[in-house]
C-alpha cells in the first residue's frame, strides 16, 4: 500500500512515464510512511478521453527535467558561452548574488565577477528539485574553487544556487556562497 | 488528463489525504505540462488489502509535514529554547554554517554566534520541499536582521537554510548567508 | 462487457446513484450492441478528491428528474393551478401551440384555449428524455379528450409536447396535436 | 468530478468510442449538476475479458447513430426512393400521421399525401435522441413547406416526427404537424 | 505486479474478504511466477451496482470454507454422530470405498466397516482444495490407525479422501487407502 | 458482481491471460456465491510499472499448467520413457506407492511394479488442481487396467495420484489404488 493508478493518453514515451511513476512514488512517500516495497505506481493508457466536452487525443507534452536544464545552463556558463546560456532564460530573468545588486543579463554577472576573482569553478555535491504549481525550484550546492584576484588559489568554498524554472526557462537565480568569508583583503 | 487513482487503507484522515493528492498532483505536473484544470487526483479506500501474503489492516502512518517541522525548530531556536529544539534532531545531526567548523550541538551554534552578532532574526520569504527516497529536504530563505557586535543594526541580509528530514527528525542543517559581505570590520 | 466505473464524492444518496447507473448503462447501450446482462455500471466513492488545484468535498448536487418535473407541471396545469405551474418556468419561457402565436404566460394559454374547447385532458402514453449539454428535452405524447365549444365530446386525439429543461426549470414548450383535424366547424 | 472509467475490448474504433464517452458524459450530467470541465470520461481496453465463464474476444458491435439513420431515411423519402427507404424499416413497421389511419407501407403514405398537397418538404430545426432499453427514440422537428392541392404555397408550418429505432431499423413513426390548421378549404 | 482490484458490494465482512484476497492471490500465482511481495490484491466497495438492468444491493452470500465443512463432517463421523453428519450430505450423495459397492447412506458405511476393522481413526496430514465451476473438491490425506477384527492394532496406513462440495453440501466422497495391503488374513 | 480488474505488464500472451482470468474467477466463486453470469474478470496492461523503487518492464514469466505437466509426465511413464519422465522431477523427488517403501528413482518404481503386474494402464476420470503458496498440487484419479502376474486381466480398479509441482517440477508423488483389494493370491 498504496497503489497508484495513473491514466494517461498514449504518446509520452518510456522516459517520461518512468520519471512520472518515480516522482509520484516520492511525493506519496513524503506524506505517508509507506515502504518502497509497498508503493506501487503504474501508468495505463486511455484509448479515448473526454473532459470539458472535448475529446482529447494528446496530453500536455513532457516537460524537460528542470535539474537537467539547470546543469546544461551551468555548463554553458562555465564554458563562458553566454549566448548559449541566455537561451535558457525567461523574459524578466533576474539574478541575485552575494554583495551585488540584482542583475538581469549574464554579461553583467561576468563583468561583476571580474572584480572578485580571476577564475571560479563549481563542484556539485547535490541537486534537489522542489515541484510547485507551475514552477519547479532547483537547488544545487557544493564547493567553489578558483583563483583570487591576487593570484592565490581557493577551493572547498561552499555555495548554493536556487533556480526557478517555469515553462522550460529559468526565470530567477539566487546564489549564496562563503566567498566573502575567505576573500583576501577582507 | 491525467487521472490519478490512489488506493489507501482507511484511517489517514482528511488532512493527510489532502496533502497526498496535492503533492501527487504537483509531482505529476512537474513531469508533464498538464494544466491544473485537467489534473484529477483522488483517494479511494480499500476494504481489505493483501500484499506479500499478508492482509494488512493499517498503512504506514502519516508523516509530519517537513517544512512545518522545520518552522517549529526554527521558532524554538529563535526563542532560544535549545532543549525544545534539540528534540527535533536526529542522532548524528550536524550543522554547517558559513565560516564555522561543522557543529553537532545547538549550544555550539549559540556560542559561535556570540562572536558574530549581538542578535539575529529571520524573515522567511519562502519554504521549498524536495521529496526524496526516505528523506525530505527543506529549503527556507529570506533575510536576516539584527545587531552587530558593535551595536549597529543590520537588516535585509539574504540567507538560505537547507535541512534534511528523515523519519521526522532533522539530520543535517546547512546555512548560507551574506553576513560576511556586510559584517563591520571586514 | 463493458464495465463502467464511476467515481463520485459521497453524499448523493441511493436514488441519485441508481438513476446515474441506469442512465449511463442506457447511454452506453445506445452506442454499442452490448446486452444488458453484460453491461455493468457501478459507483465508487472517493474519499478525497482534487481537480484544478482544489480539494473538493462535495460534488454538484443531484438534478431533479426532468420528466418528473414535467409531470408535476402538467398536473398543476390540469388542475388550473397557474401560480403553482408558473414556478416551474424559467425567465424567458415561451410556448408554441398549434395555430397560436408564441405565448409567454400561462394565462395567455388558458385564455387562448377558451376559443378552442370547453375542456381538455391528457392521457399520457409515453415520456422520453433526451439528455443534452446543459439541457434535458422531455417529450410526452398520448391522447387528448375533452369537450368542444359546441358541447360535443372528443377523445383519442393525438398530441405531443416537447419541453426544454435547464437548471431545473422549463424554458420552452412546444405542442403539436391533431385537434385541428377534428375540430367541429373546420 | 465525476470520473468515469469505461472498460472495453479493443476493436471499436475511434468514432464509436468518441460517441460513447460523449453520451456517457451527457447521461451523467443529466443526473448531477457536474460542470463539463469536471466531467471526465475515458475508455480503456481490456486485454483479456471473461464473464459468464466465457473469455470474450470481441464486444457487441457498434450501433449506427439512430438520428443519422433517421436522416438517411428521411432523405430517401424526400427523394421518393421508396425502395431505398423501405430498407430502413423493421418488420411490423407502422406509421401514424395526423388524420390518417395507421399505415404499414411507404406507398400508402405517398398515396395518402396526394389527397393533401402537391408537394411537401421539411426543414429540420433539431434532432433529439432518447436512449432506452433496446430502443432509441429519435425526434426531429422543424417546419414544412410545399404546395397545396389548389396550387397555393405554404411554408413555416411546424412538424415533429418520432421514430423508434431498434436493432438498426425503424419500427414505428409518429408524425404531428400543423397542416390542418392552415389547409385551404378547412 | 500484478495488482488485482476486486469490486464488491459491501456486507461480506472481513473474514470473507480476507479469504477472497488470499485465494485470488494464490490463483494468480498458479499462472504466473509473480513473487508474493509483488502480488497485491484488494477489495473495494461499490456504493451502487447495476448489471443486467438491475440495481443490486447485495451480492451472493459468502460460502462456507469447503475444507472446514469436510473437517466438521469427518469429526461427526469419527464421533459416530451419523445424524449430525448426514446433515452435510446433498441429495444423491454417494460414497466410493475400496472394495465396496457404492454406498448412499452413512449407516451402510458403518455396517460395512464392521466387516473390516473393530475401530479406525484418522490423522490428517494435509487438506487441499480445488476450486471448480460450482463445485469445490476437498482432498484430505494422512494415516489410519485402529484395531483389526482379530484385535491386532494398526497405524500409519495411508489414506486419501476426495469430497465434492456444491452449495454447501457434500455430494460425493471417494476414499482410497492401503488397508488391503496390510489387512490380516489377506 | 464481483468485478475483478487485473493489472499486468504486457507480454504474457493470450493463453496465459485466459488461464489467469479463468482461475481468478474460480477462486472468487469458491468464496462467495456469485453466479458465473455476474463474475467479470479482465486483464489490463500497465504501460509503465514501478514497485520497490524499481521500474519493471517484464513480469514473472508464465508457469506451465501443472496438470498438463503431470499428464506429460504420466504419458512418458506409460511409454516407459524413463529418461524423458525424469526431466520433470525436482531434486529430492520422492514417490509413495501402496505397499512400497518411498522410492526416489523411476527405475525403482518400474522394478517394483514387476513384482505386482505384467502390465498396467490408466484411464483418467478427472484432474484437479489445488493452488498453494509456491506449490500446485495436482490430483488425478480414474481406473487401472492391466494384466496380473498370473496372466489374468484386470480393469476398472480405482486409483488416485497426488503430485506436488513447484517451479515447474514434480517434487513428490503419492499414489493410492485398490489393486490390493483384487490382486490374485491375496
Amino acid at each position: 500500500m498504496p497503489v497508484i493508478d495513473i491514466t494517461l493518453l498514449p504518446g509520452y514515451g518510456s522516459e517520461t512515464e518512468t520519471r512520472l511513476v518515480q516522482r509520484v512514488a516520492l511525493a506519496t512517500r513524503s506524506v505517508i510512511a509507506a515502504p518502497a516495497a509497498g508503493t506501487t505506481v503504474y501508468v495505463k493508457h486511455a484509448s479515448t478521453y473526454q473532459r470539458d466536452n472535448r475529446v482529447m487525443t494528446q496530453g500536455g507534452g513532457p516537460l524537460p527535467e528542470a535539474s537537467g536544464l539547470v546543469r546544461a545552463f551551468l555548463g554553458l556558463m562555465q564554458d563562458r558561452d553566454l549566448a548559449g546560456a541566455a537561451r535558457f532564460l525567461a523574459p524578466g530573468f533576474e539574478m541575485y548574488f552575494p554583495g551585488a545588486a540584482p542583475m538581469q543579463r549574464l554579461e553583467q554577472l561576468v563583468e561583476w565577477g571580474r572584480g572578485r576573482y580571476q577564475r571560479v569553478g563549481k563542484t556539485y555535491a547535490r541537486f534537489d528539485e522542489s515541484w510547485g504549481d507551475g514552477v519547479t525550484v532547483v537547488y544545487c550546492s557544493g564547493t567553489l574553487d578558483g583563483v583570487w584576484l591576487d593570484g592565490s588559489a581557493f577551493e572547498g568554498i561552499r555555495f548554493i544556487d536556487r533556480f526557478e524554472i517555469a515553462e522550460g526557462l529559468i526565470r530567477r537565480q539566487d546564489v549564496w556562497n562563503d566567498l566573502a568569508e575567505s576573500m583576501p583583503g577582507r
